[in-house]
C-alpha cells in the first residue's frame, strides 16, 4: 500500500513531537508500505519569517517572500529525515525543486500543475520513506511559489493522486471533522464521513480543518482522504464522493471570522460593472466570496462582497486607485462580519433547510446583513460579536448535537 | 564593469547591517556597474541550525545537514532582496538549484563543477542587482550540497570567474591581509599586495580571511581578488598573481589553533601502509595537513599528522575501527598543538629564512614538535600554550612590524 501522511506545523513544532510523527510513519513503513510525508513548517515558523521580513520591508515583493518562506518547510523535512535516520529508518527529504512540483507563477497563491514522480518514485523502491515540503512549487521560471495557507493539504492530495496512492490522511490539531467546531460549540458531534462537496463548502466557509483546494483536487481525482489527529489513533473521518451513512439533513454548521465586508456604494447602472470591479481584483489574485448586488438610488447600484482579511487593505488600495474608472461614491470595508453556514449534501432534497436556519437566528435576535446560497449550503453575513451565539442555535436547531 | 561582492555571516547578522550592505551594492549599481552579491547565512545561523540538527540526531547523515544547512543562505539572500526592494532597488535572489551551481557529489565538502550563468545574465541585462547564495550548490542527484566552512568565499571567486567578472570583492570583518592576526600581534601591518600563493598557505594555514579552495580558484582562472572590511571604504588587500612592490623576505605569519594531531604508533614497517593509513580518511573526505613519519622500535614506524579539530572524532573513530587492518599498536590524539607558519614568495631565494625562524623560536624557549616546509612556507608545529607568544616573536625577528 502507498500512504500519503501530512502533517501540519502543530505537528511538528518541537523535537519531541517531529519524533512522535517520525514513528508513527515508521508503524506504516514496518507494516510493509510505502510513505510519503508531507510537512508543513514548524508552529508558527512562517509568521516568524513574515515578521522578519516586514522588518526589513512592510511591503516585499512577493517573489521574495516565496523564497524566504520555503525554507520553513525545508527545515521541517531536513530535521524529520535526521530524526527517522536516529530511529535507524531510512529516509530522505525533498523540496519542490527535487520534487519538480510545477506550478502557475502566481507568487503566494500558486496552483500546482504537474508533479514528477520520477524521483519519489525510485526513493520508495530503495525503501526510504520519503518527506516531502509542503505548501510550495516551482514556477516555469524556475522560481519557488507557495500554494497560500494550509497550502500542504493540497500538496498531500496532489501527490496521492499523482502517485495513485492508496490512502491520503490529513493529521491536524483535531481528531476528525465535527457538526461544528467543538472549541466554539462543546455538544458538536464528529462524523465518520462526509461527501467532498459537504467538505468543500465547510473548508471554504470556516470550518478550518482542510484546505479548500485540496478538497477540490481530491474530488477531482477521487483521492480518499482521512482526517484524523496526529495526537491519538482515534479514526478520524473520511471524506469521499458518496457516503454510505443514511444522512442528516445537514452535517455541520461553520462559522468564519476572518472575512471581511467590502461594501461598493454608488456604482453606474451599467451593464459590465461588476466585471470590471471583480476582473480588477482577480487580476491580483484577491479571492472573492459572497457576493451581493443591490439597487441603489439614482440609477446607481451598489455592490457588497466578502474577502478575506489579509487582503482587505491590498483590495481597498486597489479600489481606490480604480475609482475613476469604476466612477463609484463611497467605500466601505467592516471588519466585524461573520459568516455563518450551514452545509449538507441532505438538503438538496429537504426544502425549508434555510427557513429552518433563519427562525433558528430570528428566535436568537441575530440580525442577517446578507445571504449567499448552493445547493448544498446556506451562509448569512452577521455581527461578528453574534457569531458564536448564532452558531450554537443552528446548531441545536438542526439536532446536530452528540 | 562587472562586480561580485561577497559578504559573511557578520556583514547581514541584522536588519541595519543587512540595509548597510545592500547601500554599498547599490553605490555601485547606480555608478552603472552589474552587480552579483554572493551571501552566507546571517550571524551564527549555520551553527544554529547545527545545533538544532544535532539536538534531533547527533550524527545526522551529511546528505540531510546539507539539506538543512542551505536554508541559511536562502534567508540571507531573500532578506536582501527585500532591503534592496526597500530602497527601490530592483533585486533577485537566487538559489543553487536557480543558478544552476553543479558540485561534486560530496556532502558537506563538495566542490564546484560548473555554472550555469544565463539566468544570472539575463537578470543582469534586466538591470537587477542578483543576490545568490553562497556556500551551497547541487549535485548530480539533484541533491544540495556545501562547499565545506568559508565556502561562500569559492562560490563568489566561480561566479567571478564564470562571468568573466572585473573584480570580485570578498568582504570580510578585516581591512584586509595583515602581517599577522592583528587581534594576536598588536603591530601587525596591512599588505597591500599578496599573491594568489601566498595568500593559499596563509589561507591554509590559519589566517582566517580566505577559504583556501577560493584562493586555489582565483590562482587557477586569474580571478583578481580584493580582500576589503564590510565596516569601512579602506583600500583592503589585492591578491594577484604576481606583486609589483618590492617584496620583504616574508609576507606574514600565521597561527592555526584548530589543528589537532593524531600519532599512529607502532605500525608495521611494510611498503603501502602510508596509503592505507591515508586513503581511509581521504575516502571520508577528511583532509590531513601536516604529516611526519618517523621510524619507531623493533621493525615499527611511527605516523603523526594533523587534522582540524571538528574532524578528530571521526578520524580517530575511522582509524580505530581499522586498526586490525592497519596493525598499530596505539593512537594518541594530541588537542593542545598550534601550527606556526611563515610564508613569503621572497623566502625563495633566500636560504636561511627557516634558521631564521628557529633561532627565534629557541630564543622564546618554544618547543618544536614537528616541522613542514614548502618552496614558500615553513610550518612549525608547537604547544598551543606557546602559540601567540611565538608569533610575536617570529613577528618581531622579522621585522614585520608597522
Amino acid at each position: 500500500m502507498l500512504i500519503v501522511k501530512k502533517f501540519g506545523g502543530t505537528s511538528v513544532a518541537n523535537k519531541e513531537r517531529i519524533f512522535h510523527v517520525a514513528e508513527r510513519c515508521i508503524q506504516d513503513y514496518k507494516n510493509g508500505d510505502d510513505v510519503v510525508v508531507v510537512l508543513s513548517a514548524m508552529g508558527k515558523y512562517t509568521d516568524e519569517l513574515i515578521d522578519m521580513a516586514h522588518d526589513i520591508n512592510e511591503r516585499p515583493s512577493k517573489r521574495e517572500m516565496d523564497m524566504l518562506l520555503t525554507i520553513g518547510e525545508q527545515m521541517s523535512v531536513a530535521l524529520m529525515a535526521m530524526a527517522m535516520e536516529k530511529l535507524s529508518i531510512p529516509a530522505v527529504s525533498l523540496n519542490a525543486f527535487q520534487v519538480s512540483m510545477h506550478t502557475t507563477s502566481a507568487h503566494s497563491n500558486a496552483r500546482l500543475k504537474r508533479i514528477d514522480t520520477e524521483r519519489i518514485r525510485r526513493e520508495l523502491e530503495n525503501r526510504k520513506i520519503v518527506i516531502v515540503t509542503g505548501f510550495q512549487g516551482v514556477n516555469k521560471y524556475d522560481d519557488f511559489t507557495t500554494l497560500g495557507r494550509g497550502g500542504s493539504d493540497t500538496t498531500a492530495v496532489a501527490l496521492a493522486a499523482a502517485l495513485h496512492a492508496d490512502a491520503c490522511e490529513i493529521y491536524t490539531d483535531v481528531d476528525g471533522i465535527y457538526t461544528a467546531d467543538p472549541r466554539l460549540v462543546p455538544n458538536a458531534k464528529k462524523l465518520t464521513e462526509i461527501t467532498y462537496d459537504e467538505m468543500l463548502d465547510l473548508a471554504t466557509l470556516g470550518a478550518g480543518v482542510l484546505h479548500n483546494r485540496s478538497v477540490e483536487m481530491a474530488k477531482k481525482y477521487g483521492v480518499p482522504l482521512v482526517v484524523r489527529s496526529s495526537l491519538n489513533d482515534s479514526e478520524g473521518t473520511v471524506v469521499k464522493e458518496e457516503v454510505s451513512v443514511e444522512r442528516m439533513l445537514i452535517s455541520g454548521v461553520a462559522l468564519d471570522t476572518d472575512a471581511v465586508r467590502i461594501a461598493v456604494i454608488g456604482l453606474k447602472d451599467v451593464p459590465g460593472m461588476a466585471f470590471r470591479l471583480f476582473d480588477i481584483l482577480a487580476k491580483k489574485n484577491i479571492n472573492v466570496d459572497v457576493i451581493l448586488q443591490s439597487i441603489g438610488r439614482n440609477g446607481t447600484k451598489d455592490i457588497s462582497f466578502t474577502v478575506a482579511d489579509t487582503v482587505l487593505d491590498e483590495a481597498v488600495a486597489l479600489l481606490e486607485a480604480n475609482q475613476n474608472r469604476l466612477g463609484y461614491k463611497e467605500l466601505h470595508a467592516d471588519r466585524n462580519i461573520a459568516k455563518l453556514s450551514i452545509v449538507g449534501a441532505g438538503m438538496m432534497s429537504n426544502p425549508g433547510v434555510a427557513a429552518k436556519m433563519f427562525e433558528s437566528l430570528y428566535n436568537e435576535n441575530v440580525n442577517i446583513n446578507m445571504i449567499s446560497t448552493s445547493e448544498i449550503r446556506v451562509t448569512v453575513l452577521i455581527n461578528e460579536k453574534d457569531g458564536v451565539r448564532a452558531m450554537n442555535a443552528v446548531h441545536d436547531a438542526f439536532n446536530l448535537a452528540d
